[in-house]
């Protein structure tokens, strides 16, 4: 076939990230709107993105498109958190019909899982987990190079395995979700208890000096300084982080463990507690290879280009097609 | 090829249990033999149990053997909480080399698992999640119609899974692993729990008076009887097995979980309140088809038939060989 273009889109709450990649992988272009209200106005402003990207490119020879929530088979958004109303949204056919080539939806952890595992810290490994910690924690499985889509297409959501049921509510309906402890607002709830503990100075500082306005952010800055008390909250949150890592491992015996998400820009300062932490919790910890514990390659772009990627894999009938 | 014969062996701490399968996976031989302390003579034991087998089926043309623990992808054992002192002894070359066919060695719940999967309970599925409920608890992952092996081989240990870090302690060093409330031991301590707030008279009577001795049968034979404060017990203990298997599903999002292992035999007295808690413990629920949580097909033969099925499916080719 001819030198192909592969769109990648990733709709967030606040904004769709869209790439155009090169057959080989390369980003060729990039862009990003706003994300409008309601799910055709939705498809609508991805479907402008792409043109506006193509300009650049030439026509792309196919699609993906991930978001967060349980998006099926069929490539139809059932329920996504970060876009309120939209409810059975069939985002494959929908963007299809817009753009005129084929196109695959799938959840953006997954999406991003797939970008890692062929061209960033997973690459080259057969079994990996990549997680994105944000406001919530999403999760994609990769097992013998393959991807985990599960019986409908949505396998990955470790961030709502409950690892203490006394724990804190989850707006899921549940207590003591992993993504209660392990996310962005686990690490601002931690920091806002250490705060109300009166062990969190300079993190209540940077906050503006009132203790209910903490957030993980502050808690990172606070850290990157060297602050003690901080980094004694981030020591904590890689506790918690590793307790639910090594659940996964202990299931799924993969060889790396990918840290993504926004959190991921904190780099060692989320990364260094964790794996201290995953040692003493994963299961035989002396009996099995070192499992790697990483930061991710792709970035804030993670979930754009594995869509994209799966694109190019789909249309090659490449393992992603499964 | 000829007609094949296929020795599938499952080695627990008590027994070896043998069988001997036709191509069809029909059941031609069983036998059981004391399982020996030692390395060498838990492999001279299983070798004789499969000649005895042999003077009935003739010669197997390959074999498969199955114990708890940390098997790696090699056939070596690592570690087994079943067998004492047994450390990297390779299972898998230690037969081969008395039997003088092709052996493959696995996690008894990884062999019981594509035992279900092409025989029993899981049968005509792609994606399946197979616990066995003993002792502990113990699992094996398909997913896309393969088993989940993992990067070394020792994929599928939920049952250290930490449901509860404030939890009872393991025996693996870490607290409130899953296998603390959801196996036959998680039964006991909900039941002496019970026991000593006085809600257990039935329950204490058929363990002979003392509360200290109650186990997971005593429980279950009262419950069998209708005993309602046995009942509620089980009703916990639904729950705790349902909050398990709800982070399962959300991570895999399979069509089955079959529940295996000695438990099984309890039926719906452990089926019928997993199944009720499960609905408000999954991930949206109302956004997903139903999983069907059912007891095992194969029974106490499970470990034992999938053995000697990833025997025959691997001589073949088959997905199981990955």
């Amino acid at each position: 076939m001819a030198a192909g273009a592969w769109l990648g889109l990733d709709v967030g709450g606040t904004k769709i990230l869209g790439v155009v990649l090169d057959d080989g992988g390369g980003v060729v272009a990039e862009g990003k709107v706003a994300t409008p209200v309601g799910e055709a106005a939705i498809l609508d402003a991805a479907a402008g993105l792409a043109r506006d990207l193509e300009t650049v490119t030439g026509p792309v020879s196919g699609a993906g498109i991930g978001t967060a929530g349980l998006v099926d088979r069929g490539g139809v958004v059932r329920v996504s958190p970060n876009l309120p109303g939209v409810s059975y949204e069939p985002f494959a056919d929908g963007l299809a019909g817009r753009l005129g080539v084929a196109v695959a939806a799938d959840n953006d952890a997954t999406c991003a899982a797939w970008g890692e595992f062929r061209l960033g810290a997973a690459k080259g490994t057969g079994d990996a987990v990549v997680l994105t910690l944000g406001t919530g924690i999403g999760g994609g499985l990769i097992t013998n190079g393959s991807l985990v889509r599960g019986a409908s297409g949505f396998a990955g959501e470790p961030g709502h395995m409950v690892v203490d049921p006394n724990g804190p509510p989850c707006p899921c309906g549940r207590r003591g979700c992993w993504e209660r402890y392990g996310s962005g607002s686990g690490l601002g709830r931690l920091a806002r208890e250490a705060a109300h503990a009166g062990l969190a100075g300079r993190v209540v500082e940077l906050a503006g000096g009132d203790a209910e306005d903490v957030r993980g952010e502050h808690v990172t800055a606070a850290a990157a300084e060297g602050d003690e008390q901080a980094l004694a909250v981030m020591e904590r949150f890689g506790w918690w982080i590793a307790l639910g890592v090594a659940n996964l491992v202990n299931l799924l015996d993969p060889e790396v463990v990918v840290l993504g998400g926004g959190l991921a820009a904190a780099g060692e300062l989320v990364l260094a507690p964790t794996r201290a932490a995953f040692a003493d919790l994963v299961m035989a910890v002396d009996h099995r290879p070192p499992v790697a514990i990483v930061g991710t390659v792709l970035g804030p772009r993670a979930g754009a280009v594995g869509a994209a990627l799966i694109a190019r894999d789909r249309a090659a009938g490449g393992p992603a097609a499964a």
